[in-house]
């Protein structure tokens, strides 16, 4: 009897047999020797069944097996410099689990749409698997991070009975005898637990039904939104970037196979240390406007202008104190300037755009209050938010951080869509 | 100039004069001293302000201080074994961040609508802190165990255009030109993932509009989700065994005071170790007969039959093999014995319920298919479901852990909706 093993620990077991699980990649024959690249989701593997040692029955197996059958092969672990992983397998048995019919999938390439409508077997291919795994070390790189500087995770309600940054684009539902909507952020609610644990954050989806078709744009998405009391605008951005640091080298020690697959320049990636470069709003004006850029003090920055601005530097660049009249409504004035707001927003480079959304938000009762009635915000919908500056208010801050945006920065990937399994958008909703 | 720092780390600064920002948990006073319990989400320390060492102005300052107010406080860390968490802080200064009006929930009683109400408010105090903290806790040992094991954490859509389990009791909502609904169970497109990355896993918001209002039931609760390609029914077991084993000693591990502050018997926790007792659905049917029980092979349990199976074992309890009717469609079928399935509930002991439903997934298309056909489901909805047994279908299984149901499990509590921050409850969207 061979041990049962997976592609990524055959190493252990140089020399002797073992059993793998998986499924076939790719083939190729030449007449007496059939070279199968199987793959079991830990790695790809190179099975080479020789005719005369196998027999002609098994070998026949081989020749049956069709792209992404899956299968179950028994052979020798053979050390080889010249294969991928330092492996190969000279085989002894192959089971066919399942023969596949033809794959919809081949080698060669494909529509967009064609592949959106088969995401379920397209998830299969080398470069969305390399996709996959980096969101997966991304998102345990941001819990290793926060888990490890004094942060406590915290779910917030995706059912909510308000927005929280304006009113449209919301999708909106039934809950029983109310109407409810889909979270845009959680951020009100961070800030609530943030006034019981200290430091939190949440990780999880939200949704934004906005009639866009960008390549930045999905209609669900996944936000990391810490929230610290007692942490004002300058440390605020310390965390943001040491935080992005983090991730950026953890992926970078997690990943090198991935970003190898995906043929991202890492070096670009390597750069990425904190501190990060910082601009005011009003220095980046000054540079737009000196470089040709039709746009005044007081309009908000879009792609053409991130995109400029964030190409003079080779890591993620801050520009902070946006006037208060373009953010959100709870963000901090600057008490020496009250017409810009604490907040920051994060551009990551190579033309990425904002990654990072955050400020300081207003504790003060008075202000807050004010805001509501300039927004006409419904009070009874946010009177409890409002409480929160009645009972031990402290200076606080928090950010969003773009899950999406993210991942396609760090991988160099043309559209954020390949940086979730299932993404919804516009108009998308199959698989 | 004192060292700002957090009340879990004063033992670091033994002698020295430090800076804490936190919140008035309490306060006695005796005329010349006040003792005030200054909490800052890292743990509550008592600060000890004398009249004739701070002064008049301080000393007033500390007088001042309702409940909940918000403050900084500088003072030397005074070692003291009969301190909570060993150290005391002589005050030297006070400053009063805001003065919080009077808090709603004293240290009395209140009603559970009352504090429902004020969830807001509710979170801060210990009881609800130290729930947070372990599901925290909880939600870290479950990515520990599963990213230790080969997993790979992939993200499944909210937004479905399809039920997993059947079509009523959904939220539905306008996705552009289509109906969605808000997912169920992410469970189908993990069954895609793992014909990618082999063991994956999900941890996500899941909603069921169900008017039962049990200490069982959230409208919006979190499950994990793990999906495992080449897995039987038998290992999927095993792996959940050792799941719940780790999560369990994890927490007592890394929550000993939270343990402590619910009133938490730490000896029923100690007692779980896998393996865990497994009954057949069989055998459970006979011996609640034996008890008197009015149950006939081929009815589902109830909560009373569910305890009563439980309050035998002092681990989690395993029932196993229901019969195929009363599951859900994808159940693989006993091949011995089709009538019942390969699945599996794993029982919480002391009364608490199912936290796990799982089981092996049917892999043969044309079983699936006349599955499909025998419950009506609409085949272009899940036409991509049945392509993963097309192309490559593999023996598979997986489960899905309710993650509140297990909090609640191990914390002890009465009711599930303390096992969530802001919970979801029938009727009941505030704040
Ligand atoms: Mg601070
Ligand atoms: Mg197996």
């Amino acid at each position: 009897m061979s041990t049962t093993t997976s592609i990524a620990r055959v190493g252990d077991f140089a020399g002797q047999a073992v059993t793998l699980e998986g499924w076939l990649y790719n083939k190729r024959s030449s007449g007496k020797i059939q070279f199968l690249q199987v793959r079991d989701g830990t790695g790809l593997i190179q099975c080479v069944a020789v005719k005369a040692e196998v027999g002609e029955d098994t070998f026949a197996v081989c020749a049956s097996l069709t792209q992404e059958s899956s299968l179950r092969v028994t052979g020798l672990v053979r050390a080889d410099d010249r294969a991928p992983g330092g492996y190969e397998l000279t085989v002894q048995s192959v089971e066919a689990v399942q023969i596949a019919e033809e794959y919809p999938i081949s080698l060669k390439e494909h529509g967009v749409d064609f592949l959106m409508d088969h995401r379920h077997l397209w998830v299969r291919v080398p470069r969305q698997r390399a996709l996959l795994r980096i969101r997966a070390e991304v998102e345990r790189a941001v819990a290793a991070y926060l888990d490890g500087n004094g942060f406590t995770r915290v779910d917030p309600p995706l059912l909510t009975p308000s927005s929280c940054e304006d009113t449209t684009e919301l999708f909106h539902t039934q809950y029983f005898d109310q109407e409810a909507y889909l979270t845009q952020s959680g951020q009100m609610y961070m800030e609530a637990a943030a006034m019981s644990l200290g430091k939190v954050y949440s990780a999880g989806p939200a949704f934004r039904a906005e009639k866009s078709k960008t390549r930045r744009h999905l209609i669900e998405f996944w936000m990391i939104e810490p929230e610290m009391a007692f942490v004002e605008h300058d440390e605020n951005l310390r965390i943001q970037e040491q935080l992005v640091s983090h991730v950026v080298k953890h992926v970078l020690n997690h990943c090198e196979e991935e970003l190898h697959t995906l043929g991202r320049d890492v070096s670009a990636l390597a750069k990425v240390e904190a501190p990060f470069p910082r601009l005011s709003y009003d220095e980046a004006i000054d540079w737009l406007q000196k470089h040709d850029f039709d746009i005044q003090w007081g309009d908000d920055f879009g792609s053409p202008h991130e995109t400029a601005l964030a190409n003079q530097f080779d890591r993620p660049l801050f520009i902070e104190r946006y006037p208060t009249a373009i953010k959100a409504f709870y963000m901090q004035p600057d008490p020496n300037r009250p017409e810009v707001a604490l907040c920051a927003d994060m551009l990551a480079p190579e033309g990425y755009g904002e990654i990072i959304g955050g400020s300081q938000r207003i504790h003060d009762y008075e202000l807050l209050k004010q805001r509501f009635d300039e927004h006409k915000l419904p009070e009874d919908t946010y009177a409890w938010y409002l409480d929160l500056r009645k009972y031990g208010s402290v200076p606080h801050s928090g950010f969003g951080l773009g899950l999406e945006r993210t991942i396609a920065w760090i991988s160099g990937i043309e559209h954020i869509r390949e940086a979730i399994a299932f993404p919804r958008t516009l108009y998308r909703l199959y698989p």
